[in-house]
């Protein structure tokens, strides 16, 4: 016997057939694969092998893995600051139908695959410079497909006005458009900066997140 | 202290003796393991090692791994799709019994086991015939499993109209029963798929999970 | 801006000091954890090397592992029906204190660790006698621990009647206390068994989880 | 169909822009991330290779790991009890804004990180004397990052009265911030610890956790 005092009824606006999903699930959902896929990042920073240090000191074969450290952070506040601007995408939100359900899938997808392009840079950064450089255009390659799925799944959550909470004016929208492009076109340049410098791509992404990091719907609301 | 205003009280339900369970946690920790499984998958994506490349670019080492793309990409679209339908059969029910978390178990055990078969797929999709078709059979088979685990949640979520929110009209369980019955055809087909082309068995599976993205519970609910 | 209802206001209760947290979040936190565990079992079901077949089918190599399989199936098992009178017992409390929450922290050490003494199992089920006994009396040896820690947590729950819904009477404590020494005594009896044959020894487990699976708490809830 | 009587609606607070995320979803990822760290410490308890016991039994290989299972057990009670206290943190706070989400995921990534210094600590511990020196600062350093972490989300948390449920007055907030600096000191002494015994670093971490484990911020609370 559970003593839960908010037995579920049915909402008017799914009588309305409007939008068929709460956004809590969703959001349950994403929340985990997004803890997961930043946790998991840690598997991929490796204990050398005491067998194998050569002489070396620990110290220094700590410090000879620092790209894989470098990548690790970067992916870590890559994650972070999508789930932050996610957070604040689903709260626009009554409710979401299944092509949003599916957009966002197609968005975790992009995320949870980021501990591979993560371990890949990690492993040859600072390896022969082909290798490097396709390494390095596999991770902003993902991180590209990452920020379309983002543009997608907004436009997806945004597309009918009766599943958000206020409409957003057109103003707002074109505004919150052109910040994904400016966004959009960053990871373009860094995926061509994957081809000159690696090291400056994954710099890059850092930066871009950090940018991300203050509000890009900011516009969206204070319109409002 | 907290300061959680929803202190739980006994819903009239639970001293009726109708269903002990509130859906919530169930609800929880099946998303749990969900998105769990879903981000696992990126584990069996291998980067290849730097000192057996053989002379071989990093380029051609990632194409060459292509079977594991594929079945990364198929199993997380089943996962998902799951996952999406999980939700919906969820919102049906206003609480659950001892027997339908069990069922719900036997379904978690079927999907938290896909990276497994989705592993070993990968690895052996382009080995010698016997083998890639053993590889492709234990996969088809956790399919069909999954669709009978899943079948079986159904039935126990409906069997009892008192814990549902709105009943189910005998028509609309029939049309919800076929459309499992064609679902269960499909996944045998692909389990005998698997000893002709383990190729042709993983795409039916892509296919079978977007056929199923579109709303296998509607008829349920829109005679309702 | 979210649009949240439900900010959260201190309840009666906090302001009475008598326990300080909710159970929401020990749920949560709990949810995840039994979750993950019961996820991270399908990364001890190893994918045979192709290189290391010998000339043997994949077939047969895959049959030469059912330990991997019996391990992972009663683990499942196991996990999953903690977590359905983890559920039960949750229901039963309005508020949880620092002692609860470290009770549970203790529940959860021994639900976490289990993929360990079940990849343990697995590797030396079919060893040499004196360590495949070992092996078992480690895995048997965390089922007692976890045993005890869910008794003890129990114990915990219930020792102080404000923080519950409705008191448990004497008369169903004393039955559930009964039901929880019997089970104590057939994790002690598996442990014994464990140095006899770890095949039965495992399999004792499952017969004993599925016995758990049935209502422990029922004669505390039925009584009331 | 869903059946989720809380449709969400703006909460005044919102309106008036003072802080911008409900905690409601903080406590979610982060759940997600301590609940995920806290299970993938058991990846680091290796199985012994049956294949390279050299005659030694089992239960002897198993002995010789201790320095595993030490480091896992400290680690877990830390990040157990890291979780308890910021459950007791977010429970002072009615809203969360940009700057407070940013220090949390500072906070997550110290918690997320903690299984690798782990497990070079398990494996380093008992080798020679300045690797094993070199493993005990990085885990002691990672301790003292997520000490400093935490006192910053602590500082994030408190310094708006307006995002809290009662302010909390100044004398509570000096105590508690005394608090966070003696744990801010005995971090540091087992930052220089681990370079004259790893093992007392480590069991010094136990202790301090332990000492946490007892209500931080009582202070803040009791005088309210």
């Amino acid at each position: 016997m559970t003593h839960d005092a908010t037995e579920k009824t049915p909402p008017p606006a799914a009588a309305a057939g409007v939008a068929d999903f709460s956004t809590s699930r969703l959001e349950a959902f994403s929340d985990g694969v997004f803890a997961i896929a930043i946790t998991l990042l840690v598997l991929d920073l490796n204990v050398p092998d005491p067998g194998g240090l050569d002489g070396q000191s620990l110290a220094s074969a700590l410090a000879h893995q620092w790209p894989a450290y470098f990548a690790y952070l970067v992916s870590f506040l890559v994650i972070g600051i999508i789930w932050i601007n996610h957070h604040a995408m689903c709260a626009l939100a009554r409710r979401v139908d299944r092509p949003t359900l599916f957009a966002n899938l197609v968005l975790l997808l992009t995320v949870s695959v980021i501990p591979f392009p993560t371990r890949l840079l990690a492993t040859y950064l600072t390896a022969r410079h082909a290798d490097a450089h396709t390494a390095a255009a596999v991770y902003a390659a993902t991180m590209v497909a990452m920020s379309a799925a983002f543009s997608l799944l907004f436009l997806s959550f945004t597309r009918d006005a009766r599943t958000l909470h206020t409409p957003i004016p057109a103003e707002a929208k074109r505004a919150a458009r052109r910040r994904f492009g400016i966004g959009g076109v960053c990871y373009l340049a860094a995926l061509g900066l994957a081809f000159v410098s690696p090291v400056a791509m994954l710099a890059t992404h850092a930066v871009v997140a950090l940018y991300y990091c203050f509000d890009q719907l900011a516009p969206a609301r204070s319109t409002r």
